[in-house]
């Protein structure tokens, strides 16, 4: 019987973007202890065993730094909430809320920073944020077979603009305190009163 | 024919307690061009043609007439908005909502800095806002024969939460971009989205 040594894990070497991708990451996972400001070069270099030279060879200051955590945050949400293809339009409705819904209960204090942050006056993370819900909104009107069908007027845009403020002042507001509601009742009230509150425009 | 001169118009002595007022009125004006931020005891000082020492006299302090801007603009919000003593629920919900609507087209400028301010991370003044917006709320609940008539429970209380932040954001977007939308259109789709949203709750 001849007893083999492992051998080692092969080290892997990361790429200059998966690298900092890793470090978007940290920096996201460190909004929830902690605020926007309180989110410097130096903690995250700490946390990341590296130096500060490369932090700011990766993302020039700590500026551009935030920029860089909050797109990468609401890349990560656009992509959670994608539509499944097929379906019927409240159905592929309900599962991209289920996709905000758990992105928001699995990243809760972080996601609130950054609304924080966003709305607070800092205008180059404003737009990241304003961006993002204007291409979840699009979701509803580019062409898509299966979506939701709902006319594209100004109005329903206004419309639908202040549904995303109520479903993510719900959501947040529900993290804190359930008030009774499970998941699945949540998700009940955010689908269903897209239309309804459509509903309610004149003519 | 005799002349008589005219005789000058009695100067007023303001009370302390007007003066005040009368200051804080100028704070809330000085936000619709100048952010909270922006908003100094020099500036005010200035406008007002009175000395800095007096402002600290009124105020305590840039924090504290901060606050105090903001509460007098929140007790003017729940003023402005105090629904009429009889007439149907939803009729009484319309006019209360009217009165929100016209103070926010009054003063938009002013009370986005407001919000800017108390939700980007001052806590006093947050605080200041949620329990305005939380009174607001109240009405709905309280002794109040003619109201709406709503349960009072945990979740309606969240679903209520949640369209006070959909109403501001669709009044706030609406003074900017109308949409085509009247200011009687707006009216009722704010107040026809309440009962709406709450008829979405399960069960």
């Amino acid at each position: 019987m001849t007893t083999a040594t492992p051998s080692p894990t092969p080290r892997t070497r990361l790429s200059p973007a998966q690298r900092r991708t890793q470090l978007l990451e940290l920096g996201f996972r460190l909004l929830a202890t902690h605020s926007l400001d309180e989110l410097s070069i130096d903690l995250l270099a700490e946390e990341a065993g590296i130096s500060r030279g490369l932090m700011y060879h990766y993302f020039g200051g700590k500026q551009g730094f935030y920029e860089a955590v909050v797109q990468h945050a609401a890349d990560d949400l656009y992509a959670r909430t994608a539509p499944p293809d097929h379906g019927e339009p409240m159905e592929r409705l309900l599962a991209s809320l289920a996709g905000y819904v758990d992105y928001v209960v699995a990243n809760h204090a972080g996601y609130r920073s950054l609304v924080k942050a966003a709305t607070g006056g800092n205008d180059n993370l404003r737009a990241i944020y304003d961006t993002t819900f204007a291409a979840l909104a699009d979701r509803f009107f580019t062409a898509d077979p299966g979506g939701l069908v709902i006319p594209d007027t100004p109005a329903v845009r206004l419309l639908i603009h202040a549904w995303q403020a109520m479903v993510e002042d719900l959501v947040l507001t529900w993290c804190d305190s359930p008030a009774g509601l499970s998941r699945e009742d949540l998700l009940q009230v955010i689908t269903t009163s897209l239309p309804a509150l459509i509903d309610t425009l004149p003519g």
